[in-house]
C-alpha cells in the first residue's frame, strides 16, 4: 500500500470565501504515484470546509447568503462561544453544514469525478494562515 | 489491495426523491471479494446526496418539507445562479445539509451496519438520467 | 494491508449530549499497529453523529440551541415520522447537519491533526445504549 501527505495553505482576505483546490489535488495525486485508492481532503481547522461542487461565481455568492441566513455572524454576543474572545461562533455553524472533509476515489491514477465536481476550500473566519490536508492511499 | 468500482444510474421522476441503494452496494460488495475496507459511496452530481438514515416513508416526507423550509425552491429568481438559466439553486444548497457522500467499514466481507443504517441516494433535481459511485478498497 | 474495529458504547443522560471521543480513538490507533493509512469513526445509530469541532462547552451550547431552531423538536406532532410511534424525527434532521462519519488520515501513527481539531460522538435522541464504530486500515 502507498501512502502520500500533503498541506496546502491558505490566507483568505475578508472573513469567508471560496477556493477552488482541484488543481492542487490533481497535483498531489500525480506525485503519490497512486493508480486506485481513496483521496482524504479535509480541512484541518474547525472553523473551515472542504468540499464538492460546483465552480460557479453566482452559485458561490447564494452559499454565502444562505449560510449567513442559517448561522449569522451578527449578534456577536448572541453565541456563547463569544464570551471567550473569538467572534467566530457562526463559523463552526457553517462548516458543519458545509463539511470538513471529502473522500474521493481514485481510478486509474485520476480522480474519479462526475462532470461538474470540484474541489473547493471553504473559509468562514479568514485573514489567516490556515490549512488543508490532503492524504491519500492506494496501489 | 484489491479495489472494485461500479456505477449506479438512476432516473427520479420529478423534482426529489429518495432511493434506498443498500442491496446494490451490497451487490457490489460480493463483487468486489473484499473482506476487511472501506467503501465509499459517492453523488457524482452536485445537486444529489448520498446518505445513510432510516428506510422509513414518513421520515421521507418530513425530509424533504424541512429540506424545502431551509432552501426553498422558490423563488428561483431569489438565487443568482438561476441567472445561468437553471432553476437549481436550492439543490445545491440541499446537497450540502444531506452531504455528498458516505464511508462505510467493511468487515468480515460485509457493510458494518448499526441496527437501522440504510445507504440512499437522494435526488434534488430529478428527472435526468444521474450516477452515483461505489469504490471499495481493502483486502 | 492492516485493518482493525472497536465499538464505542455510550449512554448519553437525557436527550441531547456531546462526548468527546479522540482519547479513545486514539487508543483504537495505537491498539491497530497502523502508521500511514485512514481511520473511519461513524455512529452506528440514525440519529446521532459522530464530527470534528472544538472541545469548548460555550460552543456545544451554541450548537444546541442552533440545531433546535433549525429543526426543533417539538411540536412532536409537527413530524410525520413521529406518527410511528417515535418522538425523535427531530433528531434524524440534527443528525444530518452535524454528519454521520469522520474520515481522519493516520501519518506516522498518529491522528493527522490541525491544532484544535478534536472527534465528538454528538447524541440527539439520548436515554439509551447506542454505538459508535472505529475502522482503521493502513499499513
Amino acid at each position: 500500500m502507498k501512502s502520500y501527505r500533503k498541506e496546502l495553505w491558505f490566507e483568505v482576505p475578508g472573513r469567508r470565501g471560496f477556493v477552488n483546490i482541484t488543481p492542487q489535488v490533481e497535483s498531489a495525486l500525480r506525485e503519490s504515484g497512486v493508480r486506485e485508492g481513496l483521496c482524504l481532503v479535509n480541512a484541518m481547522h474547525i472553523t473551515a470546509s472542504v468540499f464538492i461542487n460546483d465552480d460557479e461565481s453566482g452559485l458561490h455568492h447564494d452559499y454565502d447568503v444562505w449560510l449567513e441566513k442559517l448561522a449569522p455572524h451578527e449578534p456577536v454576543a448572541g453565541y456563547r462561544h463569544n464570551r471567550t474572545g473569538e467572534d467566530n461562533a457562526d463559523a463552526h455553524m457553517k462548516r458543519q453544514v458545509m463539511g470538513r472533509e471529502v473522500v474521493v476515489a481514485i481510478t486509474d491514477g485520476k480522480l474519479d469525478f462526475g462532470p461538474w465536481e470540484q474541489i473547493f476550500y471553504g473559509e468562514f473566519d479568514g485573514g489567516r494562515r490556515k490549512r488543508a490536508l490532503i492524504k491519500i492511499i492506494g496501489a
